[in-house]
């Protein structure tokens, strides 16, 4: 059984296990600071499909199928599919579930969606709902930038606050068997605006939201930060990053060298990407590759890993609102 | 603790109750077959906002206030949101959730959206992971109609296939309290796609999806058409309820007279409605006000909800995609 702590944590009582973990990276991504981590690089980033749209889907699949393979596990086993993705009605994620023929529950968290998938994933595998199940979530720059901002086509010059959106997928099987890493506990954020409203700058807009987590948590564990080995927020950039160490050290938290940020370790300094990258698939392949592989070498035995997610609509944008941001936290540790 | 049985159905042992209920439903809505039974009916369809999406959000809130409120309990005692909706990014859900201060899930299963929250709320319950919920969904008629077909203003011919969004909110509190009605189990479904490409025809899309959660429901149960006092859909239709019932008695089901479908029911014949209603929030409206009431009259004792969705999108319709279903199922019961 779970129990709540606080406000708005979820303490797994059966540490649900992380029996298998894939990434799948573009090419951009794949000259980046991870080369060396992702289970798969695109040579190509139509992925063979005809639009991007559909290079997306495929690589949805195919993160799962690479996740449940490397699990040992066959499909028939996966009981739930836990998944969405940035594209309007989370197509990737609905069709990519066609695909598998799997019992799916469909997520929308923007780039918060990798944290947001494992923590009701793992509530599912504590609930005994589901032995085994897979979460996942990606990006594809391409399609996003044609939907939230602007068609490649036109060639718009980037602003300097602009994040580059990953294109890669990434999936983690949970299961209730022991294994070496577990969820320890979660915790959902709740949706905060500060009332960014430019487009181009989703670090700014989605740090109060990872504050706010960030904060929830520490309270409801009694915790602090230097009790992790490494505090890792999803995609708030360079610029984001610092927003949100000044936010906390604000509030009496000082988030020191155990912090990072995944949209800010994506890329290198020659790799032309102002702020970073970002994107529901950002966070999930530094997870299912370089974070995971760290822990099971045990350089990080206890891990906050809090996804980030700017809830922007170009809909919501045109009439006049802002850009409210949400952050879900899951807390992993190696025994 | 739940536990699962067959391939897609998880039973829930705790029995999570239902504590509260609410309707907000839109003025074709309130002139229909369940106008006795709603909550709260508008008398504008913009619920005195600028647009149609806030118009939306805005009943949103009150669905999910008048939910607590009904419920006896103050907005600090809901742990967590589970809730989505049919608009791009569900700015809907998401923006009520910001504006209510509540830990967060956003879900996406377009029109199944209202049983795929509380299968997940039920399981959240049942984890320990939370007391108590809130599970919401909603759609309005205006707002859908432009982004899923064509601006209102355009008065496009409606084709006799077609069916006519709801206007309306629902909210289901659960809670790990003793109720007289409980969640006895949910089946998750898969995403089913027969082919079908016509914007116009939802109820055909989404009747195989149904079909496929019905039987894995019965197959995984051990139960009958038969041993139901209601197994309503959640938007079929007239056509897509009788292409399920000619579907399912292929398969050797005959759904009778204890079967319906919420959007079949919704209008009376004078309202001009084509096939009937559709959308979120038509079936989120009817279970309630009209089923939970029904229940808790004892006029139903053990009831299958089965929520449909069409996962349908612009962008996959004009990259010549297909429309998949999806049907989530909950079994709900009266002591």
């Amino acid at each position: 059984m779970a129990h709540r702590i606080g406000k708005q944590t979820i303490v797994f009582d059966s540490k649900p296990g992380i029996l298998g973990y894939y990434s799948i990276a573009g090419i951009k991504e794949g000259e980046g600071n991870f080369k060396e981590y992702f289970d798969c690089i695109l040579e190509d980033d139509t992925n063979g499909e005809k639009t991007f749209e559909h290079a997306e889907r495929k690589i949805f699949i195919e993160a799962i199928n690479g996740a449940i393979k490397k699990s040992k596990l066959t499909k028939n086993s996966i009981d739930m599919l836990l998944s969405g993705d940035l594209l309007n009605q989370i197509i990737s994620a609905s069709f990519a579930a066609r695909e598998l023929d799997l019992p799916y529950v469909g997520l929308y968290g923007a780039c918060s969606t990798m944290a947001e998938s494992l923590a009701v994933g793992a509530t599912m595998i504590e609930s005994g709902a589901a032995k085994n199940v897979a979460c996942a979530t990606g990006s594809h720059f391409s399609s996003a930038e044609r939907q939230y901002r602007f068609p490649l086509e036109l060639g718009n010059q980037r602003p300097p606050t602009s994040q580059w959106t990953v294109t890669g997928s990434g999936c983690t099987i949970l299961t209730n068997r022991k294994c070496p890493i577990t969820i320890a506990s979660a915790t959902f954020g709740k949706v905060v605006d500060y009332g960014v409203n430019d487009v181009n700058d989703m670090g700014a807009a989605m740090a109060p939201a990872a504050m706010s987590t960030l904060i929830a948590h520490f309270v409801d564990t009694n915790t602090n930060p230097e009790d992790y080995d490494l505090i890792v927020t999803g995609d708030l950039g360079k610029l984001g990053s610092e927003i949100l160490m000044d936010l906390m050290e604000h509030e009496g938290y000082k988030l020191g060298k155990n912090y990072s940020d995944c949209g800010q370790m994506m890329f290198d300094d020659s790799q032309k990407s102002f702020q970073g990258a970002s994107g529901a698939g950002c966070s999930a392949i530094v997870l299912n590759s370089y974070i995971i592989k760290k822990m099971l070498d045990g350089e990080y035995k206890r891990v906050l890993f809090c996804a980030t997610g700017a809830l922007l609509s170009t809909l919501s944008s045109q009439q006049g609102d802002t850009i409210p941001g949400i952050c879900h936290l899951v807390e992993i540790v190696k025994e």
